[in-house]
């Protein structure tokens, strides 16, 4: 990687090379690494003074990390998995044996499987929604959600206005919001109905988002996520720019040129591997069309602070716990048991997400750690108030990233503004966790999304290449 | 005005203002004339080679002028008035004698006053619905929307689903649909209710929204709307630099320095005057605050392109027509009679909104055209088939807009971060017509935000100065 020593002298000449990638998080380091596999010469630009993006690791000493970032990797997460496996790293799994924790209004269910037992009322309720939602899950159609059958209608309505007719009990509607909440860092009036169906069904279903074991949540990188991107950024050595933000992107006839801070970069093609509401703040030369333009002024960011309370031990476990919980009471809403691989020390993940951290956000730093704990308290006891360290991350400040964990579109965005998501113009490609078919938001769509986008620049460099490497219209 | 020779020298030296400008639309303008009456050194950045913003004249020859952008000016719009009165600036009223058309599907109403007789159904549905939407409009906090009582519930739906809840016709939510395309230049799903709600109470009804005698749509500027941004440029001088996009605001204590292409000022203060969409855009040092970072990825730009077919005489007229049409047919859902004063030549002005501009823009010009006039042959005979001359601006592809006629927030916007749509940010003021509380989105709106705004500034400056101005807080 070239560090601050590459700022300045950069300015003052153009860097030439192949293919430009804006973005060093794991889309774009993928994108760079399977470039220059394919022998092409590449320069990628981060804005940060580090590699990872949405992926970033904490270390607590003695050799343990957590991570304040993304970090799970699930079944069916293939290209993840095969990812890791080829960088020579180890994942376990997420602590998952034991009760796990539900608290309604003042209530506390402690249970295993699923879900605790319900009133019949509830019970009831939960499942023909469930039903309800799979029929429609089944309908979308993920690799052009605009094409669902009915999208226009899907698309008019929030989440919210969606399960306002589609349940009879307050708890249905708890558990929706719980679900915007944990999985979008968002709530259910923030998203279009077809933006939620489109983002579950690329992964899998609810039930897959939901798990931890056979679910989404099920194992986590040994010495944290973000070692996945610093392994791609050691291969791809001097290629990494770091403290370059991408101010410009000039394009004609025969290529790009990129304005950053620190370095100017002419390539023949530039993959831009950042959130689309980042995307969007870059200055086009010429404009972007309409469509895309319009697409980044309606994907904005989620809003989530995650949280760690750090213990001599997972007192938990002891307990019978999985250190999991939900809460439909809050602040926190979800919680995990985060330690590293040995237990040692315990760690409790509590995330503040959606209005939530929104609100929380605005806090005192004390008093938001107040209030996680009183949360953790409640959930898991007295020894929950006094752990011997707290970390948090705001991803809502994380000016490189625009918020966390991703970008959603809001009604009436993905059939008017959707086709513009994957869509090059010119020389210019899209990657990005949000722009993934599958595993859309999750580390394992950054990489899907990244080979889709090397595939488009291998295919216009060659055609033939891009027919043998199966490159989508 | 400075025009391109001042660009590259000021880059070598920064300007010192006591107060910077960005954006020399209506708002930018009208701040920066108030700035210098107060006392105050003034410099305003426009990223364009124009002043005017949204508000732009095209001449049609023999000194007759018509309007691409912004035009009318209708009752309550005190300020406007006041300054165009100031300016030397005449109005005359748009035509308004004769008869309306109404298409629905295939059938054409001419009708007078403000609708044609409708069957018992429609009509019984149209005067429920009115009345339930009085009852809301009252509802509003114009100056602070969130706070208006049940503001997360209206905030959680679309347009869209209300509509659906509150109409039994299909004509009744093809009114809604023609009210939001004409008035916002988006779809029902792409709407707040909360914002729709906030926006029309915000000129005062439905009814002054729609109407052209005693409504927003009465009366036109002489000489064209974009005199008035350029009268007041002319007095503002060599403090109007053009062709000066700003792209960095830093902020410290004592100030503020925003780096331009081909300028840099040093300001006790600025006055970002632009649409949020675009707004966001500018890289801030240090980050804006979450909650304004983030309402700036949720403020997008409405879509039109504005068509208008040039006669020779405004034959219409002689027919014993308005010139005024509405179809739920479309693509052309509004058409007004756009003649200079004397009626000649003959000018019918059709809007393509929302979805119909979004899908026409993406058309050749040639076959855009011909739907055009398709449309007015339909509602105005043959004749409208053959103008002497057409002319059309797509706004969507106007890069210093972001589109038109202007921003709104989609669902769960306004509750939860339109509290930082004009909360100053240290140093940074913001206007805009999308920042007005009362004719939010007009000329009147635009002139009252900078009115805001330059209280903010010289109450800043002046604390005793701000009780005698009437700042809020």
């Amino acid at each position: 990687m070239v560090k601050d020593k590459a700022r300045g002298a950069a300015r003052e000449h153009v860097v030439e090379t192949d293919v430009a990638v804006l973005g060093a998080g794991l889309a774009g380091l993928v994108a760079a690494r399977e470039l220059q596999r394919a022998g092409l010469r590449t320069v990628v630009l981060e804005a940060r003074e580090r590699v990872g993006g949405r992926l970033l690791n904490h270390q607590l000493g003695d050799g343990k990390t957590i991570e304040m970032g993304g970090q799970w990797i699930g079944p069916t997460q293939d290209r993840v998995a095969a990812l890791a496996k080829e960088l020579g790293l180890a994942t376990f799994p997420t602590h998952d044996r034991g009760d796990y924790l539900l608290e309604r209004g003042r209530r506390i269910n402690r249970y295993r499987g699923r879900a605790p037992r319900f009133g019949p009322a509830l019970s009831a309720d939960l499942a023909q929604l469930e039903a309800r939602l799979n029929r429609l899950f089944d309908r979308v159609h993920p690799d052009a959600p605009w094409d669902t059958p009915g999208a226009e209608r899907l698309d008019a309505q929030t989440l919210w206005s969606w399960t306002r007719g589609a349940t009879f009990t307050r708890g249905a509607r708890e558990f929706i919001e719980l679900v915007s909440e944990g999985v979008f860092a968002a709530q259910p009036q923030d998203l279009s109905l077809l933006h939620f169906l489109f983002y579950v069904r690329a992964a899998g279903g609810l039930e897959m988002l939901e798990s931890t074991t056979g679910g989404a949540q099920q194992d986590r990188v040994v010495g944290g996520s973000q070692m996945i991107a610093q392994r791609l950024a050691d291969e791809l050595g001097d290629a990494v720019i770091l403290g370059a933000p991408a101010r410009t992107i000039s394009r004609d006839d025969s290529g790009v040129t990129i304005l950053a801070d620190g370095a100017t970069v002419r390539a023949n093609h530039v993959i831009v591997a950042v959130p689309l509401a980042l995307a969007g703040r870059i200055a086009y030369e010429p404009a972007l069309p309409p469509q895309r333009d319009g697409l980044t002024q309606r994907m904005p960011m989620g809003a989530v602070i995650k949280c760690q309370a750090i213990f001599d031990e997972p007192f938990w476990r002891a307990e019978g716990q999985t250190g999991q919980a939900a809460s439909t009471r809050g602040p926190v809403r979800i919680v995990y048991d985060n330690s590293p691989p040995d237990g040692s020390p315990g760690v409790l993940l509590a995330f503040l997400e959606g209005g939530p951290a929104r609100r929380l956000g605005a806090w005192a730093p004390e008093d938001r750690r107040a209030a996680v704990l009183d949360c953790l308290t409640r959930l898991f006891g007295p020894r929950a108030a006094s752990p011997r360290d707290y970390v948090e991350l705001d991803w809502q400040r994380e000016r490189w990233s625009g918020g966390c964990y991703g970008g959603y579109l809001q009604p009436g965005g993905w059939t008017t503004y959707g086709p513009a998501l994957r869509a090059p113009v010119g020389r210019i490609h899209w990657a990005g966790a949000e722009t993934a078919e599958r595993w859309c938001g999750y580390m394992d769509g950054a990489i899907r999304s990244a080979e889709r986008a090397v595939g488009e620049v291998i295919g216009t460099e060659n055609p033939r290449a891009a027919v043998a490497g199966g490159v989508q219209a």
